[in-house]
């Protein structure tokens, strides 16, 4: 039988840390499971964590809200792991950027009707326990995404969850969440990615950059573990999206390369991008 | 005759404008000119400028340090406009973020011994008078790049005047600046507007990105006119830094595209950008 608010994180990174202080500062049990052991104990010492989960997630039968705060591939296989234990639990839920496939899991595993995917719009390019902090979730959107048959009950619980934690969260269909984030989030994650390899390439460093090209820069830092998982869970979208990026820079390169240089057309293609950043 | 310690600041933006309130704030005497009447007797009126330079640039004589804040390419013509005037100076100065075409075209009238170009990595996407504010170089880079002639007194009153604001000054040569500043503030900035460009043809409003899509888009604001001139003064070198960014992007996709997705690569590539962040 579950304990009444007690909850199960799987995975204690910046995103699962940061829910489990949030939730311990409320008064909320935590159990946690950590495939990297340091970190459970790291929590137990800090007084975040009651009690540590094993790698069976048999443990999650005593909470009555399970997250899995794993990269979107480990996630599905941690769902798969701990649906025969999660008896007692009202509401199972993620943090993953992608939607569809864990969305897809949870009712191939039977858990629909309680499971309500979330994507809490917070953090930064630090990972692990180390960079896990209170109030992370405070203002944040967090996108919530169920499966056809999930109960009313569940979503509620879920908007529940994240509003106790000062978030906002919103409802949208799994497919429609992860078009809108290839172009949000994905796609400005790539660039990154793309402009601290090109830059690597001319054997330049972060520092001899100015404050646009390291804000620029600052998500290249991230896990990459995360970021492929990321682009595999979303590959056709992502793809869709890098083609419209190269596009539009092929059109920059176009206008450069004009006989003369196509002043108009640079203005026009500046002054775009200017009103859809002021808008 | 000039008088001892007066500057004349031609344009009053963003950069010429926290010149001129920074100057003012260490008593210095400011003459300044800009085409919009209204900032100069917005700048007299605040008490930052002692006197208007009109469009003749002909008061430039009264002044010992000239320094033109315009973008690159009207910085050429306003250096040709003031050069038989500025008999009196002793240093004259831009603030353009490209330095190979305004350092020819301080030879080409004359200038050369006297002037020494300059590129403070300061400002951010605002502009105009009403973005000025004081202590914007404070910290800040300067390169400064010299005409071969330039003498060497130029060279320290140059150096001196940055160093009084609490800049950093760096000396480079004017086509080493260009191709470094290709890939470090150029490529990033057309990266920016790219990916706004991007976002508004997929109908999607800054207010739909988390933290890091807003970084990436923050410079895409900046303005159209400065971007225009900076793309056409540095076109080729520009072109080369794109080429290389492309590659990259291309790189990504094709990694996604790979049958089954080739995930050891886009893990390689995501590592490569994340260690090249946190070096």
């Amino acid at each position: 039988m579950s304990e009444s608010g007690t909850v199960a994180i799987v995975g204690l990174g910046l995103i699962g840390g940061s829910l489990a202080r949030d939730l311990a500062a409320h008064g909320t049990s935590i159990l946690a499971y950590d495939r990297d052991e340091s970190r459970v104990r790291a929590a137990v010492a800090a007084g975040v964590v009651a009690g540590a989960l094993d790698e069976t997630l048999a443990g999650v039968s005593r909470a009555e809200t399970i997250v899995v705060a794993l990269p979107v591939d480990a996630a599905i296989v941690a769902l798969r792991r701990l649906a025969p234990h999660a008896t007692g639990a009202r509401l199972i839920t993620d943090v993953g950027s992608t939607k569809t496939g864990i969305v897809a899991a949870a009712t191939a595993t039977g858990l629909a009707p309680r499971f309500v995917g979330s994507h809490p719009m917070a953090g930064d390019h630090r990972c692990g326990w180390e960079a896990s902090r209170v109030g992370l979730f405070r203002e944040a959107r967090v996108y919530l995404c169920a499966p056809r048959d999930a109960g009313s009950d569940a979503l509620v619980s879920a908007s529940n969850f994240w509003r106790d934690l000062g978030a906002h969260p919103t409802l949208l269909a799994a497919d429609e969440h992860d078009r809108m984030l290839a172009w949000t989030s994905h796609l400005p994650h790539v660039l990154a990615a793309a402009l601290a390899l090109a830059l690597a390439g001319a054997g330049l460093d972060r520092q001899s950059l100015g404050p646009g090209g390291r804000d620029m820069t600052r998500i290249a830092g991230s896990s990459p573990e995360m970021w492929t998982a990321i682009l595999r869970e979303n590959a056709a979208e992502i793809d869709a999206a890098l083609i419209a990026a190269e596009r539009e820079l092929a059109a920059f390169r176009g206008a450069l390369r004009h006989a003369d240089i196509d002043e108009t057309a640079l203005r026009a293609r500046f002054a775009g991008a200017r009103d859809w950043s002021t808008a």
